[in-house]
């Protein structure tokens, strides 16, 4: 049980854990700060908090844990406004996309503190924002990504792995570096590949004729290119390293299957694309019906 | 009203298209030629086809429309083989995925008939295959495109035209590079870069474990790595051109975005991923709720 947590960005990432932690009884008070006053207006009249603080040291004073829900390059400056407010034996925690860049931050700003520090990431989210975008269910069912490091307070790592527990959520642990590999590769690079296609097209003049043909199979893949711009951009930016390393062997993958093609090597062809459909249908047992898969 | 089609090829789009003409009432009888004597057997059991032909001779000699629903690798010797059992004035369309190719076979197998040749290709399938697959509305409310070229017979053309309307589809004409080139960029590219990337996690030691944090934004993404292998080898092998070109285009883009990452210029990240979710939601007014679109 939380007696007073605090949630510095009060949008769907940080909304959600409030109202999942409300629902299920474990929290007592939920103290809500987002930069923006009409937002943090918004967050207490839906509910979403119980009191809406006017800064970040306001917000933070007493409370026993405090849940970073901000943009990925809003952490570094959140971290150190907040460091100096802490009450001793608060749990720091946050939702950031990419972990590396986080837990460095961290620990630079919070020193001393540092071990009560849990850096996270809750693998769930909708392309909406915002506090009346927030719902209780947001997590149940999805895995939370806990990323402790040699310096984390073991309580402080249980006490955040029940908070995220009491949410519907499956916690695991992980490494850091590990984590931001794995999700460059299923999340990060996925996006890149699609916004980088479908921006390409968009620059083309007959865009809006050649985008009428583009049927289902085009609208799935292109889904995630409907994702908010500025959060993107950030993740590329926090995440570069394990995102350029990924891009690297894409290229060279993709070369290959150029390749392959200019020499009509039918073989190569098959053998990519049957291991591509092997793990994608070992990995979804339910393939889903695809319409205009052709297409 | 067709009097006897004859479909060689009778799986998914074979067969659509003949349950398709038979419950629109337009078509007297189909014969229905497979490779696979199994497969022509099960075409006929399943009341796809009214007779099962023991050849392409044999399919074609009678027929007043000829479709070919045949792998992409498949169209030059079938076109081929049938070019001296046509009758007089019978009418040879297509329904492949990429057409400079198939005009070109069709103009140098038909000779003198090819102003018969009608080049088209219905913008439908799902991720099945084989005559249990086919159903009748595969076709209602897709796209089918019809390229013909200079040769082509205008009253050949009315004929398919009126063929495709039956079936529920908006039929439209396009130039044989222009459709090219807006299904490569469309469909193939995206089937490309789908299998690319599903096919490079597949090579890592830890796939399994990697792709058990691929939420919803990659399995929509990675939806298209799920189709058959062979038919896409087909359709990289026959569309070569344009492919090739837009993946040059796309290595360009991927270039400067993997630039932009490196130099941590989140101002041109912005533009490109704002261009693209613009271009997107343009497109499919209805942005559907992206479950995990963070992941």
């Amino acid at each position: 049980m939380i007696n007073q947590l605090a949630i510095i960005g009060v949008g769907l990432i940080g909304g959600s854990l409030s109202l999942a932690l409300k629902q299920a009884g474990k929290v007592n008070e939920v103290i809500g700060y987002s930069r923006t006053e009409s937002v943090r207006q918004q967050a207490l009249d839906l509910g979403v908090i119980d009191r809406a603080a006017n800064s970040i040291a306001d917000a933070v004073k007493e409370a026993d844990v405090i849940f970073l829900a901000v943009p990925m390059a809003a952490m570094e400056p959140v971290l150190v406004e907040l460091a100096a407010h802490v009450k001793p034996g608060a749990i720091i925690t946050d939702g950031g996309s990419a972990k590396a860049q986080v837990v460095q931050a961290a620990r630079s700003a919070l020193t001393n503190n540092f071990e009560q520090f849990v850096a996270g990431h809750p693998i769930a989210g909708t392309e909406k924002s915002g506090p009346d975008a927030a719902f209780a269910s947001l997590y149940q069912d999805h895995r939370v990504v806990l990323t402790p490091v040699a310096e984390t307070n073991p309580a402080a790592l249980e006490s955040i792995r029940q908070m995220w527990q009491a949410t519907g959520a499956e916690v695991l642990n992980m490494e850091v570096e590990h984590h931001d590999v794995v999700l460059a590769a299923t999340s990060h690079l996925p996006h890149v590949l699609a916004f980088n296609l479908v921006g390409m097209l968009a620059e083309r003049d007959d865009c809006d004729e050649v985008l009428r043909y583009a049927a289902g199979g085009f609208k799935d893949f292109s889904r995630i290119a409907s994702s908010d711009a500025v959060m993107w951009r950030d993740i590329c930016l926090t995440n570069k390293d394990a995102i350029l390393g990924l891009l690297e062997q894409y290229h060279q993958g993709l070369n290959k299957i150029e390749q392959a093609i200019r020499e009509q090597d039918g073989g190569y062809l098959t053998d990519v694309f049957e291991r591509a459909k092997q793990a994608r249908d070992n990995r979804f047992a339910d393939p889903d019906l695809i319409d205009n898969s052709e297409v």
